[in-house]
């Protein structure tokens, strides 16, 4: 396996969070060192890495230096400015590519990429003016979310039109940013797959994960989901359609809706995924393990799940339930040693566990 | 629970070796920071510590300024001064404490308190002369083991006696160190516990597992162990026997031979252990964390097993074998960071899991 990067080898992660921190340690049990890359001062995956760069996406020359002093480049998050990977790529290899990049940053470009794939998405139409807006209600109707293209996350960025009567108020909000207006979806449940690609185009899932929203923000995960084993199946399938028709190298988050259509693509991130924490306990190679063996060349571990597991995120004032969370029997606790707690902030999570039933 | 370390809280480990290192993640896992003491450069913990110090334990100012910069220190192995313990001590408490490295630090004090508890030990002998010596042979006989008091581990200070004609070689190995000459014991096979006792005195015992050597260095660990139920709470029964009489806050490995006659304590470390590493896949809280949850007076995890697991140590030129090893189901990999690979150097461990029978 000459392609294997070999152990001792530094692996840069651009983005200190919670992401990146998880990365930071599947890749030290592989023997692998870390260089994070990060605007933020005292980042949580510093406190688990070998070095940390503080420095912004615009300072070339720290990026150059960073580039430098590793074997490959991944990333947290897939908001990275296209001058940053230009000046990075121009050293060493990204991965997942950037492909995968450019589809994922911009959501009218992902719903084109997804829907000339076959694969079902939500009724939307871009929208980058006024009069854009007056006929993306006329074809998409209402209720509705518009949503900026690029840089949202965790609701942000979205404004709902419960009629057309909203549409204004909803393009203000939106601050001329270019925009997708999404039809409502009438769905049962939101699942999401886990899916890994290696270097050499296999792939490996994990099961389907069912996952609860509170405020915008991912709640719970639940595995087993509440699927057939047919809608399993297609789950998989598509997720891998997705990363094959990319040649995809690492972990990606694909999440479903689950409608009496079948599932509907909701988006895809290019990343380990929040509703993949649950790997963590519940398989013998986890996801975040598997992205750093799909960008280090190394063989995908095969994923299994040994366990049911529900994965909570721990936010905001969740914090003040560590002390009973502690005195739990099969609770396992991640915390992501940020500094300060805020209202929305993801703190950490805990993933409880039972034997697996099905 | 207002003696709960807050997260956030640093955790000083001495000693900067794979243990420290597993260590160190388990503390980033509960949102702990942690500092690393150690004497040599580029220590394996350090890859995945908040912060490090290249210190000798001569260096009062050094560990000083460490301990005023942690909140509670900790360990990864036994055979630290008396000096330095003073000195660090004088600022922050040191977990496991005091009483359990006098013990541990030297085999004639460890088995006069283990037999004073009423345990079973191999036949032994106080031997600093010659005089002691032709008089420990003449009371324990041969085939019997001489073994430095201090500092022996992997096999290390240790000489084989087949008849007394070796009496006179073995203490010339021993280059005048204080020895104890031990009796060999006839037992089919080695087990241990990991054992845990918490800051309130709460015990959780791990699942006794099964030890094999191989060149004097551990070889596998299995779980579960070939015990019978009586001996397995035998086994647990002792070890938490050995904790509560040294009021012992945090994780201890406890090593005993199966014998006819019932279980003998072979040698116990006060520290997180190379026979607990299968603890890792094997139940929800590893012994890395059940050490750290204690030392930072946390409630201990339960320490439940859900599967069965053979943990082998990867030792010089086993590392050969990991790129086969990765294509494995179900093994778990965990390498270790060493820069250099040497003959006898534990360079990693692989935890191969399959569902639990019993």
């Amino acid at each position: 396996m000459t392609d294997m990067l070999p152990t001792g080898a530094t692996i840069g992660i651009l983005g200190g969070g919670q992401l990146g921190r998880m990365l930071s340690v599947a890749a030290s049990r592989l023997g692998f060192k870390t260089h994070i890359f990060e605007p933020g001062a005292n980042p949580p995956a510093g406190q688990v890495a070998d070095r940390v760069t503080t420095a912004g996406y615009d300072d070339i020359a720290a990026l150059e230096a960073f580039a430098d002093s590793v074997d490959v480049i991944t990333y947290e998050f897939e908001n990275i400015p296209t001058t940053a990977l230009d000046a990075l790529e121009a050293h060493k290899p990204i991965r997942p590519g950037r492909e995968a990049l450019r589809v994922s940053q911009d959501r009218l470009t992902e719903k084109d990429f997804l829907s000339g794939l076959g694969l079902k998405v939500a009724p939307y139409a871009n929208v980058e003016s006024p009069d854009d807006m007056a006929s993306a209600v006329a074809q998409i109707g209402a209720p509705s979310i518009l949503k900026t293209r690029r840089f949202g996350y965790d609701g942000k960025g979205q404004a709902r039109l419960k009629s057309g009567a909203d549409a204004d108020a909803a393009l203000v909000d939106m601050q001329g940013a270019p925009a997708v207006l999404e039809g409502f979806v009438t769905f049962t449940h939101e699942v999401s797959v886990i899916a890994a690609r290696g270097i050499g185009g296999d792939v490996a899932c994990f099961d389907p994960g069912q996952n609860v929203h509170k405020d915008g923000i991912l709640d719970t995960t639940t595995v087993p989901a509440n699927l057939t084993a047919s809608q399993r199946m297609d789950a998989v399938l598509l997720a891998a359609n997705i990363l094959n028709a990319l040649d995809y190298v690492g972990v990606m988050g694909v999440e479903l809706f689950v409608t009496q259509q079948g599932l509907i693509v909701n988006e895809i991130a290019p990343r380990v995924h929040n509703s993949g924490h649950w790997t963590q306990q519940g398989c013998t190679i986890d996801q975040f393990e598997q992205h750093i063996r799909a960008v280090a060349g190394w063989p995908l571990g095969d994923g299994s799940r040994y366990a049911d597991v529900v994965m909570e995120n721990l936010i905001g004032d969740d914090m003040d339930r560590v002390p009973e969370i502690t005195r739990e029997g099969n609770a396992s606790l991640h915390l992501y040693g940020k500094a300060d707690t805020k209202p929305g902030r993801k703190m950490g999570h805990v993933n409880r566990i039972t034997p697996r039933q099905n």
